[in-house]
């Protein structure tokens, strides 16, 4: 071929072969064991592996026998301060869930003691979250009415919480857990803000006192609602709102700018909710229309195995519920837990967390609770607090007991509306519009979808803003690789280097060498677009050069780096680019193709067709190599290949 | 910092802004115009701008002033060749399809009129297709017996025809022609193996002269039926049928050894017909358990406006099938214009494809046609035969008017079997095993698919099969973004170039440096995934340095030539890797970051928390520029960058 000159020792080698088997392994490796668990347990002796296996499932047992006084004084106090949030914050929360507020204090008993042992967060608090809270209420409040047939609404949450935890376990055990991937950061910004302003304006019920209200959750029924029953707003409960909200709100003002006085907000639910009661109790004012919780039984959860209603003839809504809420928490409680593992610089197995928190939602379940995860408010108070170890979740847990054994009777004149002021001013720290900037500012189709999940929920139903959602990501994933950019690339100046002309105004041209850059994997559903838009490049630089009077176009370069993967469409492809490139007259060179796609190149016999001469391991020897050809030897390549071509036909 | 040495003039550039606007359109245009089709527009005078606009959507105002006797003789050949393959294949089609024979003469008058004006493809012979045949009798025989309610069955046939038309249409007009590039070609060769397997299934009926069949497609329902009625076996027929069958595959074998006599290939059909006719004629055989084709109306198509039941009951199955046949028969009819196309060296513009389709599905529908589409078997022999324009449709539809006009009535005697035995040895051509086999040898993945719709279409149904495809095969896509590869680079010997030490075995490592290649977009579905990955490489690393001797690792280089783009969880990511490594005491370092990748970057002020001074060029570069600071320095970086660190927490 007479390109010796460029025939260095560097040519693109086809990867060593690997037996199909081990390559399903190492892929199916790759998948699912991302994190390479068993690592540790190589080379160990058998009594060694199940010490550690027990202490895989059971992180407890690696961090117990570590455990000093010093911890515990730590833990006792961040304890003691989760206690006094989770209070207030589950009788809320199951008041949002439309459940007897007695079914939220169970759920900050069992489960944190669950997580404690099986968890591998330090700083997580466990407890009762409000977007699944919402959505256990208005997906199940759709077919059973919780006010009027409390019993068997109850029996539907425990049974969706049971399914939940399964749900969330299996991910766990089946190495899924990478769905919850799926549910990128733009999404989870645009539908908390949503959700928490769906909850906001249920709260506007217990604020203005109301009876009857909407079952939508969405804007417009909401308003209508409240603005149809002006006459019955209740101006008492108003005022009560009104001042603790703005207290509630103050606190966290004056706790944000200066961190030492976080426990001012920790506390100031609790303070609320006693100020509270002892306004209404002594003021009476639950005889002019201000509700209060009334009577709270005392005592222990009860168990709830034999309110597991599987015979129900509302299952599938149970199961969906399970479902949904599950996967909800799941993220919800991940993403916080990693992002304070990540402030004390240790590490958090997702697949490990579905299981605990699988586990302890199907132990609640059984003990009369709902659907628990790690909330953030709770755990950022954790945190501050300076929890060391799950041990604060089991003081949390045992000044709940302690609360739910002798102290029930105090919340007995609590007014509904202080928990909608607590639950309104948690909320707004949910709506994160500084975020929604920021993905603006960076991103533009991050921003579609935040306002999309966030548009959905608030006028249509957080499952519908979930689903939009989901949808835009997947369709943007898609898009990515329907539509690859390609890029021509030139020479940047006193370097061997070729870059995009785009990005580098500087990068030069080469006479008679169109260098094109392919920016994604070739695949079925891109194959006919880049064969498009390789041939229109083509047809532009052909058309360009027409009118000047440079050397004409003879070499066609695709830069392959960043084509990771090619399937057989992609190959045919290529395939017929080569065709046509012939028939014009051009010749194809292929510059770095990576392991992956010269395996695949080399087994389906395309660089016999097209030589592998042609094949180089840059595109600055590429280019050397066409220079060579175009400038010493002056045969046009026509000539050599319009044979081929012919053949082809 | 002591780098000077390597602050070349080669900074990597953050590509000039652009606004927003221009920025949309720019993609929406690549979205939806990647073949440019209003450059021929610019530049012109309006009466010129009319007519490119008429001509680009009537192809044959542009073609027929250049039309010739010479091309003249050559279509008439062709056309008269495709018209007698046309007659036995569109009555056994409708046949196939449950419907009268005569509608599948009909069928192949009026829509390649239409086609011969629209259509940009010169070689497509138009007429029914067999899969979305199978398909319509297979979905709407659901809900309405084609034998016992004949007129409700052809008039919904005709509404799905209609609804598959203005489908076919609209995505055209809506430059939505890329979604026919998600039927991938494994999708494609599993799918049409499996729909060929399961309508010769369907054929043993005929073949075995049977009364009484199943309604069911798939292999178990078949195989049931059939050899649940053993005793009623025709061996008349079955006799016959194995006979024509023989011929016809013999035809087949002997012209596809020998090219030039196609024609024996394309006639086959037509003398199976005359000679089966003959046969029944003079033997009676019709009154031995040979079906025959019995009267056909004589005439031309009658309109059926009228017939389009948009006020049926079954109105929305109608619709599902026609928009599900209408898209396989798109899919048929593009696939087999741009292999032909390809093979003459023009150009075939999908989304005006799509128009023409849909125009004569529309124009069909009100004439009592149903679906057409174009077939690969017809194509090719109208291909073989020499046509050259699409004047040779019109020729068929002339001759198959002729048919309809005056030779009805030779029909009468046909027997059913030798339609059974044409659409068999159709059929048999469109198992594609070898493509099967290539797929296996060249992609595993492709090869699943494929096998994955074959089954689906065999033991299931038509549009299970085609879903387990299509799941499939975005399954594929999305796990590659899921789960993309990263690799370790090493230098490769006597050059600059650093490349994958498992493709370039002789690659070797550069001490204290890690460096990384990401071979894919960073988003959200993958960002926790190579956050995990790559701090698992740098453990690994890690753990082989502390054995050695070596130099420990004090850089982490990330090779983002292959990292198209980013999004905002990508971004976060990689903030996360930098803390995590800060407060290890290792340096990150970028090199080559695309300029999608480099906007986003600077617009998040990663490139100040990173510093630009540790963004290079190339990995080259960024190894020079670290090893400088590795040996001349001796500086530790964990001394300046600690402090950073914790300020981070």
């Amino acid at each position: 071929m007479g390109n010796t000159d460029f025939e260095c020792s560097h040519r693109v080698a086809v990867p060593p072969p690997r037996s199909f088997l081990l390559s399903i392994k190492s892929s199916l490796k790759e998948t699912f064991f991302p994190d390479d668990p068993f690592r540790q347990f190589k080379d160990q002796p058998l009594a060694r592996k199940l010490i550690l296996g027990l202490q895989y499932f059971m992180p407890i047992l690696e961090w117990a026998p570590r455990y000093t006084f010093e911890y515990f004084k730590a833990d006792v106090v961040a304890g003691i301060t989760i206690a006094s949030l989770a209070v207030p914050q589950g009788i809320s929360y199951a008041n949002l869930a439309s459940l007897p507020p007695i079914i939220g204090l169970y759920s900050s008993f069992v489960p944190p003691l669950i997580y404690a042992m099986l968890g591998s967060s330090r700083d997580l608090a466990i407890g009762t979250v409000a977007v699944p809270s919402l959505l256990i209420s208005s997906m199940l409040g759709e077919v059973v009415n919780p006010h009027q047939n409390t019993k068997l609404y109850v029996q539907l949450v425990v049974t969706a919480t049971f399914f939940a935890g399964v749900f969330q376990a299996s991910l766990g055990f089946l190495r899924l857990g990478f769905i919850v991937d799926f549910l990128s950061h733009a999404t989870i910004v645009g539908f908390m803000g949503g959700a928490a302003t769906v909850v906001c304006l249920q709260q506007l019920k217990g604020i203005l006192g109301l009876v009857h209200f909407t079952h939508g959750t969405d804007l417009v029924s909401v308003m209508k609602s409240i603005l149809g029953q002006t006459h019955k707003w209740r101006w008492e409960s108003g005022v009560l709102g009104c001042c603790f909200l703005f207290f509630l709100i103050l606190t966290r003002y004056f706790s944000k700018r200066r961190p030492t006085f976080f426990w001012i907000n920790a506390m100031a639910p609790l303070i609320s909710v006693i100020l509270g009661s002892i306004l209404v109790y002594f003021s009476h004012a639950e005889k002019h229309g201000v509700e209060v919780i009334g009577h709270l039984k005392k005592g222990l959860n009860p168990p709830s195995l034999s309110e597991l209603a599987f015979g129900s003839q509302y299952l599938s809504t149970a199961i969906k519920t399970g479902l949904i809420t599950g996967l909800i928490a799941l993220a919800e409680g991940i993403a916080v837990g990693r992002s304070f593992a990540m402030f004390k610089n240790y590490h958090i197995d997702g697949n490990k967390e579905m299981i605990a928190f699988g586990m302890m939602n199907i132990a609640g379940s059984c003990t009369s609770c709902y659907l628990t995860s790690g909330p953030f408010s709770r755990t950022a108070v954790n945190f501050n607090a300076g929890c060391k170890t799950a041990v604060s979740n089991i003081v949390m847990a045992t000044a709940v007991m302690i609360t739910l054994l002798f102290l029930t009777p105090l919340f007995h004149y609590t007014p509904l509306v202080v928990l909608s002021s607590i639950i309104i001013s948690a909320m707004l720290g949910l709506i994160d519009y500084e975020a929604a900037i920021h993905l603006w500012k960076v991103d533009k189709f991050d921003f579609v979808i935040c306002i999309g999940s966030y548009f959905g929920v608030v006028f249509g139903s957080v499952e519908i803003g979930l689903v939009i959602a989901i949808v835009i990501s997947l369709l943007r994933v898609l898009l990515f690789v329907a539509r690859p950019r390609t890029c021509v690339l030139g020479n940047i100046p006193n370097s061997i280097n070729y870059r995009s002309v785009d990005q580098y105004p500087i990068a030069q041209s080469v006479p008679g060498i169109l260098i094109l850059q392919i920016e994604a994997p070739i695949y079925f559903a891109n194959s006919n677009y880049l064969r498009e838009r390789i041939l229109r490049w083509i047809n532009e630089e052909e058309d360009k050069l027409k009118s000047s009077l440079e050397i004409g176009l003879q070499y066609v370069v695709l830069d392959m780096s960043a084509v990771c993967s090619i399937d057989t469409s992609g190959i045919s492809m290529l395939e017929e680019v080569k065709k046509i490139l012939d028939r014009k007259g051009l010749k194809l060179v292929l510059a770095n193709p990576g392991s992956e796609v010269m395996k695949k190149l080399d087994r389906s016999k395309f660089i016999e067709a097209i030589g592998d001469e042609w094949i180089y391991l840059t595109v600055a020897e590429a280019v050397g190599a066409c220079n060579f050809m175009l400038h010493s030897c002056k045969t046009n390549p026509k000539t050599d290949d319009s044979e081929e071509a012919d053949n082809n036909v």
